[in-house]
């Protein structure tokens, strides 16, 4: 089966706690989140989704799933601490609920809402394939490296370079498998679930984002999309 | 002397003959350019500024400067066929007609029309420190490597990755030296004018942009900037 794992922030102590998360927020008509789940509702390739929240918010998210996309599909439950936490849970629930070897989860940021059907689609395929998966773009503009901030110590082939977006995809029980294996400090380390994939040499298949597959976190972000949402039609140009 | 060098276009070809160059589109009340040399025009960093043009849009470029923002600091010059040729252009117009051993180009995307004071500033001061300067702004994303474009080949450590924005600065002599030293096959590699001083082991200066110092190259884009003119108070959050 095929997981859609919508990552909606750990304990949300970065946001604060009396102000209303980033994800949701209101874009156009829904709440950013709603977007999000929206396309992994309509997606052919997925099969069940869970969304992780935190503690706090867990009635909210069922509240607003209910009036705007209610589907016995979704699945709320509790974040963990910090991204790779989440995802954990997320895999720990798929693993206790739905006994089945070959679980893929597509793990996706709920504060992207413009995610494309085809972009799911081509996760899932990827992931079977490859085990893991990565959402990237070309390198829009020139990537330097500087080692000590000052200077700078390398400027690499620029049609190498990508710059990461989500959804990310794992094989759920190699994920489980992999993350329980990590030390604690090498956990502290690896702030890209896809990271300890590459540090144990095993392939991670990268799949073609868009551009507009924006991560919404400021309120300027969220003027721009709404300008998205308003203009996704003649974007390219 | 400090002079700004403003990049508006080689010859033009990729933007089509006929259309209007992006650089001259309307971006509020005054073309993208002259939003751009008018930064450069009121900094106090800044002694002369060098604009180079495709060679038919030369006598436009004199007409809308001298529309909007007439002065005698601002020369008007043919650009090259490609960007680090039209670098060349300016630096080559410098040393003609300026004498001086210590003077120093900040070159900027005319493209880029929300350059700071404040970025030109530090371009000028950490260009006489170190040589040069490219001014960047810490990865926003995830930086990926794939030397196949199928499957990532490593992730860099995010903390050292940086995406290049503009100004470069250069001293104009070293500038033309290094770069008159360059075979053909060189210069084709060298995409990145800074590319060459990280080839040869000298140093560049990291001067810290702006995420709002955007380039204006597409019809999407140009709704942003025009967003961002008018949501400039409050862009942060």
């Amino acid at each position: 089966m095929n997981f859609g794992g919508i990552l909606a922030g750990g304990s949300g102590t970065r946001m604060g706690k009396t102000d209303l998360p980033k994800q949701f927020l209101m874009l156009g008509e829904k709440p950013i989140i709603i977007h999000t789940i929206e396309q992994f509702l309509i997606s052919a390739s997925i099969d069940e989704i869970i969304v992780a929240v935190p503690q706090n918010w867990i009635s909210y998210t069922q509240d607003i799933v209910e009036k705007y996309c209610k589907s016995d599909k979704i699945h709320i439950i509790q974040g963990g601490s910090n991204r790779n936490e989440t995802i954990m849970n997320i895999c720990y629930y798929i693993k206790e609920n739905f006994k089945e070897e070959e679980n893929i989860v597509v793990t996706h940021d709920a504060v992207r809402p413009f995610v494309t059907q085809r972009i799911i689609k081509d996760n899932v395929e990827l992931c079977k394939k490859y085990g893991a998966t990565d959402t990237v773009i070309s390198a829009i503009d020139t990537i330097v490296e500087s080692e000590n901030g000052n200077v700078i110590s390398a400027i690499p082939v620029r049609s190498q370079m990508y710059q990461g977006q989500t959804p990310q995809s794992f094989k759920v029980k190699e994920f489980i498998e992999q993350n329980e294996a990590l030390t604690k400090e090498e956990k502290e380390i690896l702030t890209d679930a896809c990271k300890v994939y590459v540090l144990k040499q095993k392939p991670v298949g990268l799949v073609f984002g868009e551009e507009y597959n924006m991560k919404v976190t400021t309120k300027y972000d969220l003027k721009l999309a709404n300008l998205m949402l308003n203009n996704l039609s003649d974007k390219e140009d």
